[in-house]
């Protein structure tokens, strides 16, 4: 769910520029008016594209829906390398914790838009997983730098790291706290270094 | 959201019996065909209650998740004590498990409903914040048994400990998986013995 998503400007011509045109303009519907009212002829109309073409090459909200988020799925993220598994994990949750927090959040859309459509979940579901498989790279510096006991799990201890913020700010719906990226990244730090996420045997 | 916001049967006579038939009945619709098809006159039907007096106790849905919401805060809930730390926020989670893989799951529809509705988000914000005021006791006897270090926040412990299981079932949708009650519940307590959720000063 981080960076926020948006894809960069790629080349490629008239074809990708209507494809981020309608994106644009998909984004700026779920964030201003929701997913109920988000309808082929109100996007085609805010994209200045035919509907036609949105039609043909989108055929419903449903592949909408699921381009917006292949498209946050084309980002080229990796996570920041700070030298430290605590900085590495605090910058991560900050990006997380931007993500939700700015306005508007497309993260926070398109969260709410998979309690609306089973497709939408699966894609966010697949976007998750990928977003943790590239942070693993985290936890494996964290390991070849000795900060953590062999057999650290990566995915327990990402998950234990970034599981706050999202509880806080997508369920709990407090407030965003600015401590609590680094809380959380020094929780699941300390945690770590005790050997909470080693595997058995 | 634990345990299933299911109220128990209380004395009162007619009011109450009524109202346990319409709240029975607003359950089945929300875990059966969702927040989009709920109507007053479906409850009404379903509940076998005449709908004026639906539409005069109630007025509308909104009145009805309302209703739904203050019956699960109604629910004289404790946090078992077993004696440790890690045994209570195990317990805990698995109570929490429980309530988001059972079938039908009332956590899981309140959740779902809290992205559609923001009285329903507001509502589910309390009676997360009062289940985890009542939560606070297990912090408060593992500081007594000595078994956390001296200004421990106990929220801040409630939330490492919890969010994981929150963050998979609800947002990540992973299978359940077994093992990640108890398994949160040792990275909490590794944690918070090693000092990581000390609050300054």
């Amino acid at each position: 769910m981080n960076p926020p998503a948006r894809p960069r400007p790629r080349p490629g011509g008239r074809t990708a520029r209507i494809r981020e045109q309608v994106l644009d303009a998909v984004r700026a519907e779920l964030t201003e008016h929701g997913y109920d009212a988000l309808t082929v002829d109100t996007v085609a109309a805010r994209a200045g594209v035919h509907r036609t073409t949105v039609y043909r090459r989108w055929r419903d909200t449903g592949g909408l829906i699921a381009d917006l988020f292949a498209a946050a799925a084309d980002i080229d993220w990796h996570p920041r390398d700070t030298g430290s598994l605590r900085g590495d994990l605090a910058v991560l949750n900050a990006e997380i914790q931007e993500s939700f927090t700015e306005q508007p959040s497309i993260a926070a859309a398109l969260v709410a838009v998979s309690f609306r459509s089973e497709e939408a979940a699966r894609a966010l579901q697949q976007l998750w997983e990928d977003r943790y498989a590239q942070s693993e790279i985290i936890v494996e510096r964290a390991l070849r730098r000795g900060e953590l006991p062999p057999r650290t799990d990566p995915r327990a201890l990402l998950i234990a790291a970034t599981a706050p913020l999202y509880h806080q700010l997508v369920l709990l719906r407090t407030p965003p706290d600015p401590g609590l990226p680094d809380r959380a990244a020094h929780t699941a730090t300390v945690a770590g270094r005790a050997g909470a996420f080693t595997s058995p045997r």
